[in-house]
């Protein structure tokens, strides 16, 4: 392939900046960095950069800018809305953090570690283990992604309900800007009212603002007491009933609610090595519950035993297990997480990242299953998520025996389907995944015109020469 | 006096908005309006206005923009830092929110509260308990402050330990643009990653970039258990050890760890009716500890007595009581509450609003000592505040028998010694209280070039024609 757009001398000057070894250009190496996950986006580059320091992505951006060349930032290529995949003109050049991937400091007493942008979170995760303490960002793909990733999508995951999602773990940031100035805003302060909150103007930005090189995070102390319990419930409306009871019961010790329908047992028990049914009858809906105390391991345990017996004694739960072990939890928690992977084996999938008010989530599963069976006879509708924070990936598995490709082509028209009716209930058609290339234009369609105004006015004032991960999140011009 | 700078036509266009009823006039009315609590700043104004209604501060704002009148908005008018007093020019207008304090909405199943930009924090918090909730803000100030303050502040106050401060409390936010546009960003949602964060720029930025109008607020449930201690201990190091057992052995239930200094209690004790000392005997320091519990009050009951006793086990408590009654839990919490007033009869008080690391506060406060006390000997030193969050009141009242306003006039110099201080210690030299003109060339002189011009370009790119409460935060050209 030959790639044009970027003249030679050109990409010669970038690659001087981080040498000759860490700028790729054999279209061999560049190519698992032009696609993502689901394979919706591929893209074109003639280079990937890797720099080693933060001033080294401070040339390249500075370089850039008076060049106006566009640069994607890369850290896992995790991302599940096209964000850090590179445009098909060919003239875009990828700048992975992957080679900036260091822990810098960590601070048990202080409660802070400093990671690098391109940290790998499994890596961080065990490094505040080694301290005897928590970071609690978990993922389904915190082997790969990497926290400048997952601060510039302000990634959420399972733990958000107890610790909140990547702003709230964030304490400060170090950015290289589009001109290649350098923001230090490495602060691990816990309040600070200085002026306007630049941290979390760049956090979810997707990497249109600058690029994330180094974050403060916040530890915590490692839980005393873990519980994870798995109930089958009749209907999504039960499971928010249980929820309200759960939240009443173990205020912050409860970390995680999530919902599972019967559908997405049958589909892991089928596809995914070792995920048994831990009940022995089929139930309509599950709920994982994982409860964690600072106390002691007691209050867990009885935590959970009064939850399951309320539970029980008020017809919401039918059937429930704890698990006895570490290795039954981490079952349970496999079962969840494998969830969107079980179901490639079924064919084509059209997935949804949406979240409405916690107490809509009853009317918003009835009414999006009528809507989208109404569309598609035989789809089989695979919607789990965090309850608890009112987020649903709501996936939608191709009819038995279905064409996957012209399944697939019903994509934006399924979405609209189901958007609609999240619009309708003042939800967002992105709880946790961002906007990437996926879904700018229908954010620019959905949102108050003044909303995608003074974004637009923010993207201006700080990459003048939008050269920042162009079009993605919100178009310019 | 004669108020010269804005047009008496112009005055009569405003007016017409709200109605003459609702354009305050009369000097007598309005100075009550142009001087804060501590009396730093005195400024000057031709107008009050009283908008009724988002639309009605909508007109007020684009026919400011139109004829570039600068608006200083106004709500309870308890700020600490002079960003709600207008210029001494006579040529600023104050928009007050003080009518639009209605509380719109409570929600207990999906817990949140929509308040008017007006409504008074107290009446918030008393809406939310009619529903058996909790709205976890609390301050000093809370009779009187208002809901769109505490955002513009990102308020704090004594519950952050536990549910963070305004910006945390927040959902979604009404803000009226400079321009007069209104941006409806009131979403009730837990997860919304759709562009950046609009509603984090516009809390904490003191009323520059528009005017908060309304606000989705988080509530939470009511604690079952609820114990208050009151410890008296032999230093800062020892506190800072003692809130290391708290937090690991209370977690999230941990509500409040203030520290206090003897003379603190000695001043509540001397000038605040009905405030006694709770310990037989003197201490260096104190104490105040609040755990409140989800479960069942005896989780509350067992916390309390473990953490004391290991406490008294391990030498960091030296005596303690806890309260037995709710009238003793809120006596003891008066007594912190009071500690800033209780300093006026003891003559001028020299004040300080930082934050340092939490491990770094003993540290802080043996340094700020000696500093403060080889520039100026004698001085009363009453430092007191949020140990859980590095955020400490480092307040001085003047020698005994020393001259008011000689000591007054060396505010800037003590400031001086304080905040270099926590500067090396990369802390902030506002915590909780904000910039506005009190500390807005200080921020400018200690931070990052880039910092200050990166919001000089948010600012610009909001408010094109300088009219948001000019001057403060940041200045323009």
């Amino acid at each position: 392939m030959t790639i044009q757009g970027v003249p030679s001398d050109l990409l010669h000057q970038f690659a001087a900046i981080v040498g000759e070894a860490n700028a790729l250009r054999d279209q061999a190496d560049i190519a698992p960095r032009l696609v993502e996950n689901r394979g919706l986006y591929r893209g074109v580059s003639p280079m990937v950069l890797k720099p080693g320091s933060t001033q080294e992505v401070s040339e390249i951006l500075k370089l850039a800018t008076e060049t106006r060349t566009a640069i994607v930032p890369q850290t896992g290529n995790t991302g599940l809305v096209g964000g850090q995949v590179p445009s098909t003109a060919g003239t875009e050049l990828i700048v992975s953090l992957e080679r900036m991937n260091r822990i810098r400091d960590v601070d048990p007493v202080a409660n802070v570690l400093v990671a690098e942008g391109g940290a790998i979170l499994a890596e961080v995760q065990k490094a505040a283990e080694d301290v005897g303490r928590l970071f609690p960002l978990s993922l389904g793909s915190e082997g790969s992604c990497r926290i400048g990733g997952n601060l510039a999508t302000n990634a959420g995951g399972t733990a958000v309900l107890a610790y909140g999602n990547m702003r709230q773990l964030c304490l400060g940031l170090e950015v290289v800007l589009p001109t290649g100035e350098i923001w230090d805003g490495l602060r691990r302060l816990k309040k600070d009212n200085t002026g306007y909150d630049l941290r979390d103007l760049f956090i979810g930005a997707e990497g249109t603002l600058g690029i994330i090189t180094g974050a403060v995070l916040k530890l915590f102390p490692q839980p005393v007491g873990h519980q994870v319990a798995f109930a089958g419930l009749s209907s999504p409306e039960d499971a928010l009933r249980l929820f309200e009871k759960a939240s009443n019961l173990c205020g912050t010790a409860l970390t995680g609610f999530e919902l599972m329908p019967r559908i997405g047992v049958e589909f892991t028990t089928r596809h995914i090595d070792g995920v048994r049914d831990p009940l022995s009858e089929p139930h309509p809906w599950y709920a994982l519950i994982d409860i964690s105390t600072s106390d002691s391991a007691e209050t867990a345990e009885t935590m959970v035993q009064s939850l399951l017996e309320l539970g029980l004694e008020t017809g919401l739960v039918r059937d429930a297990v704890i698990a006895s072990s570490v290795a039954q939890q981490k079952a349970l928690w496999h079962m969840r997480e494998s969830m969107s992977d079980a179901q490639k084996p079924e064919g084509g999938s059209i997935k949804h990242d949406v979240s409405v008010p916690v107490s809509s989530i009853p009317a918003f599963m009835e009414a999006a299953e009528k809507g989208v069976l109404a569309a598609m006879p035989g789809a089989r509708i695979c919607a789990f998520g965090h309850l608890g924070d009112g987020n649903i990936h709501y996936n939608i598995s191709q009819p038995v025996g279905a064409d996957k490709q012209a399944f697939l082509e019903r994509w934006r028209e399924i979405n609209g389907i189901v958007h609609g009716i999240v619009l309708s209930m003042n939800g967002s058609i992105s709880a946790e995944h961002g906007i990437g290339q996926l879904k700018r234009d229908e954010l620019a369609r959905i949102r108050p015109a003044i909303e995608i105004d003074l974004m637009r006015r923010i993207k201006r004032a700080f990459d003048p020469a939008n050269i920042m991960n162009p079009g993605k999140v919100i178009s310019i011009d």
